[in-house]
């Protein structure tokens, strides 16, 4: 008996991960932890996704909805991919294997805002004809004497399917620290229209919620031991065109300090995941600000340094994303982590709320933006989706500064980030503020699209393809059956996309 | 002198809107008050006007940034933007005079989320090198005697203009009723990061300012009397196709009455403005659902009659929005009307917080939708930008129920409102729950694109279209260099588009 689970009702629920997995029928409805690859149930997908192989070997279908928090590692969206026992995924994926499913057609997902997934779950509408989901599959670090539960890695979208759920199947990681308990702050958005009050966090550092889940003990199923490692990829050392993009931004706040629209230590930061991300992060810890926070989805390695440059004064997210080396460090200066980290539910971490209150500075990853500056975060021309949205539009809807960032070139300089319609938009705009490459800030603030134009080619597009934005621009311009505000010619709208996909190239041949 | 002019010290700036004109110089930034047509300046701008036509007689430049509310009447937008005394102009626009010119190219037009303006103003994005505005130029009803002052009959962004303008040109109209006292609830959203609190509205009745405006009375460079009416559009009834939207609106609140996801008395209502809303009011009217709120935008002749019936308690918006007919009707009904409509700052009555708190029911129109969700709700393609995306984005991405609504068709069958892929996106597959045609309710809740397009094409589109909508999607999912999750085909996209650029009809010649 694991000397995690110490609540002496719960001790008889223990069973094995194929066990619970029978408890659950075809066709159920999973609310699961995970967010990253961080906090995501390690045993049950797996037996899952076993028993769907079992099933359809005796002519059965086996597949279940499964609603995480985000993206979660190779246990589930690998494993459950691969044998397709799942039948529709929502909030976020970012498994090559569940991507590939997708983009076949085979398995249907819904890519959603991150901030909505758990209120949508509360009001019903991924639930069974009461509303209600069948399991939550939740990974914990503890379960205490008074049967109150010490999260795990991530919280996620925990609160709302331990709110929703009618059975809950929760999964006792050994793997996880017992020394998070504290780290977390628990607050619960729910209630009814006329009952929900204000998030009461005024700044990053505020702990407004409980540092454990206090959940229905009769409505625990079962609960499974297990001893896995979260799995989040090694960040790489920042290359030059991301230490590029970096410097534009920090020269960007550098400007905004001397204008008086920022203060000297900046506003919270929220950063996207992934190696731009990280440089940015990077580049923060090499400059002169001081005493930052930090009001964001995920703690990466980049956080880390600037905790312990003590640069940051604290960061508050949703989950870790932090690569196996810095798990290392994070494990060994665990004490001092938990007074300057604060886990929450990603209703909180991402609230609309919160972030237009505390007025933070976006910073996300796109794959494309227009010329008008509408952005593409999710889609790769003749590929299909990528990852999905995530919080990325919660925090570009709701900051004071909103910045995407990319290199202006893929694919050997075939590709443009910067082209004259996104080939899919997931950020309109009027949610965009600046768009970085390693050539330049195009600050689109107070402009209009015209003004947006100029801004976006002269500054963030390639060199090599400003000429030809230049000319698609101006010949819409000039376009008499088009309107003069943002104008387009249909018919070359995708122009750059169509010549990739024929030619492996968006410029034309000379 | 007029007599709504009581504090002694301002009496003594009163002067012509033609000297209080004077005082603004070329190339200045006015903050100036405004939403629909309602509470907007109506002598001012018109001396503007000419002052712009005087100057350019003598060969000298006169342009201002025009920030608004939202849209303004004739005498603003029209006069202005005819002299082309405006360089640059946010956040919404509904003058057709002043639209041309976005659309020929002569006027810079920022489109924006209504509940931004303020913050963004705030900020200090649209200001002078020191942030600031030059001048805010409001109407308001009355000036008392210790110098508070009664709003007009829309409040929109004037807090923040009166927070961050260097002077203020008031203009008292004594059209507006004195009774308008006591309606209105003022509540600055201000402060910066750390220092702003949650917006106290719990519910749409809930008040939690002050009923009058509090300024700093040195700033006052002019007072200006006049006595101009508002100008709104009268409401046609509602034709057929009108009722058939609504009917499929409350066929679907009665279904999410049964399933226990609403309330019987609904949730707070939003709703846009125009001819298809007010017939989705009149239908609530005539309808069944008791002990309605409202938490939206404008007032208009529809939420009065829901109030006259009493199946509306309270109604909450940021300005007035109704016919001369309906104007008739409120003066004479307006003590009672004081205790059942609140006139918020457009910073609370649009703001995410309190929307997403109280849940509420969001309806607005579009002009286009895709077969995967995305909505146009600003270009008409070939003609370029009509009005904007207005609230339509703040209530969308943070209501409980997100629904567009449209007639299926326009320009006598020529132009279907569900195409392949929307030829501007304001709102994206993440925040659109209800597509809804005269044909039926697209409910897209929980789907990924792919069903989502099924769901589209078969309740929303009009039956003539489907085919062609349905050969597009099919190719498209047959589409090699295309990912199934979204797929597409890029050089047909715009298709139905061109075809009705070059033959007038989106439907191809049999």
């Amino acid at each position: 008996m694991s000397n995690r689970i110490l609540h002496k009702g719960l001790k008889s629920k223990v069973m094995s991960a194929e066990e619970a997995a029978a408890m659950i029928p075809n066709g159920a409805i999973l609310g699961m932890s995970g967010f990253t690859g961080a906090g995501y149930p390690k045993a049950v997908p797996i037996a899952l996704a076993k028993r769907a192989i079992e099933e359809r070997m005796k002519g059965k279908p086996f597949k279940v909805t499964a609603l995480t928090g985000a993206s979660t590692g190779p246990e589930l969206d690998q494993a459950m991919g691969l044998t397709e026992a799942i039948s529709f995924r929502f909030p976020y994926n970012g498994d090559a294997v569940m991507r590939e499913k997708f983009n076949a057609g085979v398995i249907e997902y819904q890519d959603m805002h991150l901030s909505h997934a758990g209120s949508l779950v509360r009001y019903g509408y991924y639930g069974r004809k009461d509303n209600k989901l069948d399991f939550a599959v939740i990974e914990v670090t503890k379960i205490k004497e008074d049967g109150t539960i010490v999260p795990s890695s991530s919280v996620g979208a925990n609160t709302a399917y331990f709110d929703v759920a009618e059975k809950y199947i929760l999964e006792v990681n050994e793997w996880q620290d017992e020394r998070l308990e504290g780290m977390h702050d628990i607050y619960t958005v729910s209630g009814k229209h006329g009952e929900r009050g204000p998030i009461p966090v005024m700044k990053a550092d505020d702990r407004v919620g409980t540092p454990t889940y206090t959940i229905d003990l009769s409505k625990v199923a079962a609960v499974v031991v297990t001893n896995n490692p979260d799995r989040n990829a090694p960040f790489k050392a920042p290359e030059d065109v991301h230490k590029k993009i970096a410097q534009h931004i920090l020269d960007f706040f550098d400007g905004e300090v001397k204008a008086g629209r920022m203060p000297k230590n900046l506003l919270p930061l929220q950063s996207g995941v992934g190696n731009i991300a990280n440089a940015v992060l990077v580049g923060l810890n090499e400059g002169h600000f001081e005493g930052m926070t930090s009001y964001t989805e995920v703690i990466q390695d980049g956080m880390l340094d600037l905790l312990d440059s003590g640069k940051l004064k604290v960061a508050s997210a949703t989950a870790f994303s932090v690569s196996p080396d810095g798990q290392v460090r994070f494990n060994k200066n665990i004490d001092r982590y938990r007074k300057q980290i604060i886990l929450r539910p990603q209703d909180v971490s991402n609230h609309p709320e919160v972030i237009r209150r505390i007025a933070c500075i976006a910073m996300n990853g796109f794959v494309e933006a227009d010329i008008y500056g509408h952005v593409n975060s999710t889609h790769i021309a003749g590929k299909g989706i990528e990852n999905g949205i995530g919080g990325s539009g919660d925090f570009a809807r709701n900051s004071a500064y909103t910045i995407f960032m990319s290199p202006a070139t893929a694919k050997d300089g075939k590709i443009s980030a910067i082209v004259p319609f996104a080939s899919h938009i997931d950020h309109t705009e009027h949610d965009t503020m600046g768009i970085v490459t390693e050539f330049g800030f195009a600050d689109l603030r107070g402009k209009s699209p015209k003004q947006r134009a100029k801004e976006i080619i002269e500054k963030a597009a390639a060199p090599e393809f400003r000429p030809i934005l230049w000319d698609y621009f101006k010949r819409s311009m000039a376009n008499p059956s088009a309107g003069r505000h943002t104008p387009h010619m249909f018919e070359e709208a995708f122009s750059f996309h169509t010549r990739f996909l024929k030619t492996g190239d968006m410029k034309p041949k000379k």
